[in-house]
């Protein structure tokens, strides 16, 4: 029997003011850590609007402020800090007019406040649906090229970025790899969200069998983009163990890490899997 | 802009009577057929009961009763049939004591009768939830090695049984190799009905953007293993269009090729896939 744990997902609102956006990160974290959770994440690009318009602004190297604040905060709580994603300017690589590559990027924090992992959203959101949502993610992000797990003294994560979860070869990779829960700081929309959201998280869990822990946005009505919010985390059974509507707030669930094999034995379609 | 067509699927109260069962499904394909579906789909084992005391005494090589009737029926209606499944004895194979092996096998049958395509259900039932459903379906049945797809008047169609739903793989094959339905006969139960119908058939119908048409056994309370019935049809975009409760009825659904295109021009997941 392994020890049970508490993660938590910081539902932030976000502004188009920087400065705000830490201030309230830090609140949230802290609220999150003083409630007793080892594990804290923030949702997709959250140090400012997800907007192509607006990521050149509020993208950093991986000294930036953003950056430097998580580090702080994951050091201070002493936790481990999946810091949602900013957009992550990379100097060493450009295009063929020489402006540095940016990507949508989740940098992972230790309870020493070092950066133990970095996921590059792999695939980008580009969708253009009749009477709903249009977007095109590539138009500035760069995608990034790899899988990314990461250890903790609570076990092996996981970790991928909003339309990365439609993606099914990803996770069962990452089950493969031994990842017990898979962290997915994300922003659905007013098209998607209610149309697909619940589905593909519960439906990556029930299929992996692991927790799938999802951070989004809170709704900003100001916002040119509108977030569905309803951070939830799903069971490796497919059910929800917690969940909130779309107003900022902090979602926390406990972990059974004994609970996933039990399901295993239970349904135990691993000694079945194709590859 | 391509036809639309309509499809059915039965779902049949099964009895421990052989004879009544074809007798009831006769009568259910005539009404299907006779309300315009072009394909028709009947439930996993509809010809005996789903219980592995059972399924030696309904087996049936390729030449047996069941497989004739629908031929049979296909051909009098001129209608593409799969026909759900039924224990098919294989005496070309043999176990190490000389006794024929015995698959879950779906037979498909063209407008003048012709089998066309079987699939042996690859991932048996071996499932064993505490306070919930046991079954082992591999104490009696052997596994099928491959994948199954046909080609129809109507586009390309992929087949698979029941568990073999939880297996993304085998479903992201078929959608890479043009499957525009894949047909599933299916029997869920009183534990992962509940839990995992719903989100099993949507899931694959999302990720895939392909339909998912799931054909199940009525409920019957007499029965040793108690089906949860639903049987549905899921379109690209992950919502049903189609779907009935747990007692025995035919469920209809207007098929619409172009509105695969459609959805995978709008979210084009098929542009980023990683294999």
């Amino acid at each position: 029997m392994r020890d049970l744990y508490k993660i938590a997902l910081c539902q932030l609102l976000v502004t188009p003011d920087k400065k705000n956006n830490i201030r309230n990160a830090e609140k949230s974290i802290d609220e999150a850590a003083g409630n007793g959770a080892g594990i804290v994440c923030l949702p997709e690009i959250w140090n400012g609007p997800y907007d192509t318009k607006a990521f050149g602004d509020f993208a950093e190297e991986e000294s930036g402020p953003s950056v430097m604040f998580m580090s702080d905060a994951a050091r201070r709580h002493h936790i481990y800090l999946i810091g949602g994603s900013i957009p992550e300017q990379d100097n060493n690589k450009r295009d063929g007019d020489g402006k540095p590559l940016v990507y949508n990027t989740s940098f992972v924090f230790s309870p020493s406040g070092k950066i133990i992992a970095k996921h590059r959203k792999i695939h980008l959101f580009d969708v253009d649906v009749e009477n709903g949502v249009r977007f095109k993610e590539s138009d500035f992000f760069s995608a990034g090229d790899s899988l990314t797990l990461f250890d903790t003294d609570y076990g092996k994560m996981g970790l991928a970025i909003c339309f990365d979860v439609r993606f099914p070869d990803m996770f069962q990779m990452m089950a493969k790899a031994g990842a017990e829960i898979v962290f997915l700081p994300a922003s659905f929309n007013m098209t998607t969200g209610p149309a697909h959201w619940d589905l593909l998280i519960r439906s990556r869990a029930l299929d992996n069998q692991f927790y799938m822990a999802a951070c989004a946005t809170a709704r900003n009505p100001d916002a040119s983009y509108t977030s569905w919010g309803h951070s939830c985390v799903a069971t490796p059974w497919g059910d929800f163990s917690a969940k909130t509507d779309e107003k900022e707030s902090i979602v926390y669930a406990t972990i059974d890490p004994s609970y996933i094999q039990k399901v295993r034995n239970e349904i135990p379609i691993g000694n079945q899997a194709s590859s």
